[in-house]
């Protein structure tokens, strides 16, 4: 189904060359001040265009309210929104409507609906997560309200990573280049491999940080609703991601018990961890300290390269190199990494406040 | 919520020292034959005391059916099953009640709910996951009618792994040591690193990877609900998960779309493709090719060591060493991850029923 | 919430005399050829304006399909729609806006967000009941592909109803008058009553009758998804319905069993009942037979009259008859009924299809 | 699907002659203290056996907790819980097996799942409005602390019923005689009608009136989730429900907006309503005036007498008068409608804790 939440639950639709792609969200609450100004500069973090290294499709991204918010306050009541597809009439799809192209999800879509839209991705298209976007932002409105902040960043494209990542940064940081990346030398060094794929028509792959501060200690449910069940729910659902780690992630699968439990101590009468290898989260809830996690991505598929393949009656063919290409997707993927961890955050938040009479 | 499924739904409940775990399965389709001796089979191989180098904790685990099954066969209603727990009187809590352990969730859960079952760690202790290998067994029994066979193995203990894991094992390879580890030689460096670290009262972590075989192309939904984003969902809500990888995972991150995307071709008339980097999803959707993940785990942080902590009134304190301990949760695992990813992928199949009219 | 169905599922947002209302129709299966004509048609029986009885508020509402619809077919993927309001720069609220109409939703508005969108109503509008047209128009489309027929009319208004209702009609039959009752005597009668009630600035209650055909046996669930309780659940969310009864309803408590119980019989080899007292409905499933059931609607509390009342600082105030009102719903909650029906027996059809393996 | 609500859910389970019935309550918050012997009262009101005029099944019916209560309070996690079928080895099922009981679910059961357990009516039996019961009085507990009162009545049986029900009852008054009805000389009249029809094998209907007091002004969501649509469909969810209604119902119908709007005044600085022809409900919202409403219940099919049916080959047949059979279903319905009404109310009463920030 193509709703997210459970309280506060964003509702999307919309195919890549469409007349629009929107959702409506539910259940956010009353009385909160809506700031399109905010809601906007997140959904131009991840407009193509933005750069010379990301995909030049021409989209202004323009996002219209449709309902739910009057006199500049949500009303409690649905939020209906769209953002009009302005560049859906511009290409021949002739020989892609009958292609499968590798690593894509034309042929795992006709295997399912039997038919699809096949104009630049259709429902597939990373363009959904403008969506996404959308209803990140208003959670976020409502989290900022309540002190909880988050930021994500690119903390490693290729082989080029952060080393010993500190994980406190500026939004100034990372935006300072367009990789998005907050250690200046390793982003100098992401964008030029960037731009030199971008040249040979490759791609590259890339990880995502992101970091949830001021989360008190409580969010989260036992069980299946872990909050980091939640989050690698949220993270595995956009497009090209391969991977999800909290904490120490995999690294910890290597260590002992001795070298990684957080131990417990009183910090200036608050309670706090001497380290953080759980991410912030223990047994599923949040214990208060930081919640960081990574998300890796893969190297888009799409390439400006001649590639063999089949089509619809399984014959073998090769498709012509063609159109225009991301070569990388993370730096565009970190406000959609922010959305997510965004709503998840906020509907668990307002999940707890059941959990007591 | 303590539900996991859409339309295939298991409804858990349970402590560790209460009267009994236990669950509901509702969706289960109505005419399966249900094979007592395999759902037995699979809760023994997560029962504590199976081997030397696991939790000594008695249960017998033995599940009794108390609804939903007539004459042998599934009727289409809920089933209604509970395990009853045998050693809940066995201890002397004092102490615990009112310590935090560190990396556990005594704090945590104080927080969310004011309150908390101590006892033996309560609803947030692994014990919970013999109620999902139930409702995973039953899954399996109707997924094995369709052909589908998942397997999962202890792929790495430690910095003990299978190098260029090949994938395709035999039951009776993943089975034919205490670690579940179907690589014999790596099988017995793990199994003495283990039993090494219980004599220290220390613990380590582990990888565990899971196999999903015969699945048809089709399964999952767009956006959300993509069957790798349900996969994560599952496999993080198992206790002490710390990250999960599909297909290439974490290493794809480093890697370029020249090397990764997986060329169709027409193999006798089937679709397949020349490599498997995508881990048979494409688009959140299955290809039809071997479904693979992985699962990693940290190290349990129950250990027979003293432990620095904090109690109930923020008191500094010293946990003494106590009790029994698992040092490697992962052999003990891998019927969980198996569980899991049958519960995820048979609520996928019934789904997808409804795609096309 | 403002989702309705599990599988076939509509989220619904808008108010009265925002930019548009409109939805998401997710689950709708793919391949299905949408008809637009038709869900126009159903829209125009519901619209304000259509006769001299029913309230003159201009509204077009042309809907406009944003997603989910490729070359004249469903995708399988969401159905995003809108229908722009026409008429809302149009008032005066600066009276209303702090008024608690009586037997409206003013104040529980004000009581449960602290905060509402007055003009028209806003989210309380019955407006609203637009995007459910459209939603029960696409189930609508899909059901009569599987030979299921749905039709509603006006059985009653004020005390002037259909006696012995033998409830086969023809939609010719229903659509002959403005009342939209298939008796044309009764018909008359209640025009007239109407058309009276309007140039007093009254209005009158009314029961509109539905009628399913055509539905195989053994659809619903049982217990609380009963399909009698989704039907209710369905008809009682609409605005002013009051009541609701299947089959022979609160006439039926006051009988015995031997007057009542349906006898099955062989009728040319398949399953009938000799009466059909259950509606078709039996332990929440039907049984072959047609369902029917009735929706009663009170009297609309907008007036054009004065009437007393409070203010938000609770006030006695008397407020002043103004503007247009509607003085029964019946005849235009018709398309209503239908749609809301339409959509819990296409959801109900598409969960069956998980009821055996 | 067999679980009730969305944030206090109950999952039901069981067959009337399998090993047990039983439930997993999740959502219940933590820190409530739990009075089992309210539990247990409020299944003996329920039980057969209970007076001379209801079924004489031997049933102790004792609830068991299995988990989620801790030294005497609800912890948070989930509540499973069980009721043993004392009486399941009893009966000859050989000629029910293959009859299909007119009124029944026999035939509707088959159709949808191909195979029913036959014995007592298995899952179609109201017997499992016990494990309602259970779920209602914990929902009970809760409302109790806040001031939340619910009681139910039988208000008709056949046409005997109060006339200008004033709805304001004890429960002494209520609970004083066998068909529990509140009005003595109407109880009186009620316990000798059914006695009668119990003597010849016969059943009749009744009304169960339901009120609800105390309820907060702004509880309900609007569009599909209205507090009187929650309430429809829980109420036609219970065995043998017909019809639903609140506030005036049907009788509204009949009316004039001018004679049945509910004047808002300040009474003593509170908002109250001169009338409640509302029923305490305005636009799907609670306005903090008494809630009630009348479920319809058809007399029960099972009588005490031969019945022409016909079998699975499809021949007719003639099913002999066997057994036990309970000649009307009000007194017992009384304890259940007040559970399905808790559990409604409360579900809302945790939603609406998210409708403000």
């Amino acid at each position: 189904m193509n709703s997210f939440g459970n309280i506060f639950r964003l509702t999307d639709f919309g195919e890549s060359h469409g007349t629009a792609i929107g959702g409506v969200i539910d259940g956010m609450p009353a009385g909160v001040e809506v700031d399109l100004d905010f809601i906007q500069q997140q959904l131009d973090r991840r407009r193509p265009g933005q750069s010379d290294i990301v995909t030049p499709r021409k989209e202004s991204d323009k996002v219209k309210i449709l309902s739910g918010v009057f006199e500049g306050k949500t009303t409690g009541t649905p939020i209906g929104f769209m953002i009009e597809n302005e560049n859906h009439h511009s290409a021949d799809y002739s020989e892609i409507a009958k292609a499968y192209r590798p690593s894509h999800a034309d042929y795992t879509y006709d295997c399912k609906y039997g038919f699809r839209d096949y104009r630049g991705g259709g429902r597939s298209s990373a363009r959904e997560t403008a969506v996404r976007v959308v209803g990140g932002a208003f959670a976020q409105l409502a989290l900022k309200k309540l002190g909880i902040d988050i930021y994500a960043y690119t903390s490693k494209i290729g082989t080029i990573g952060i080393e010993n990542d500190k994980l406190n940064y500026s939004t100034d940081e990372i935006e300072s280049n367009a990789v998005r990346c907050p250690n200046t030398e390793k982003a100098e060094q992401m964008y030029r491999l960037v731009k030199d794929l971008k040249a040979e028509g490759d791609s590259v792959g890339g990880v995502v940080t992101c970091v949830i501060k001021g989360v008190p200690a409580g969010l989260g449910e036992p069980v299946f609703d872990k909050y980091n069940a939640r989050l690698a729910y949220a993270m595995m659902g956009i497009n090209a991601a391969k991977g999800f780690e909290i904490g120490m992630g995999f690294e910890g699968a290597e260590k002992r018990g001795t070298e990684t439990i957080d131990n417990f101590y009183n910090y200036n009468g608050e309670v706090a961890t001497r380290t953080n290898n759980s991410g912030g989260i223990q047994g599923g809830i949040s214990n208060g300290m930081d919640i960081y996690f990574r998300v890796a991505f893969k190297p888009v598929a799409t390439l400006l390269k001649d590639v063999e393949t089949i089509d619809q009656s399984h014959n073998d063919i090769v498709l012509k190199a063609r159109g225009r290409h991301d070569p990388c997707v993370a730096p565009r993927a970190v406000p959609v990494v922010e959305a997510m961890a965004a709503m998840v955050t906020f509907d668990l938040l307002l999940q707890n406040r059941c959990s007591k009479l």
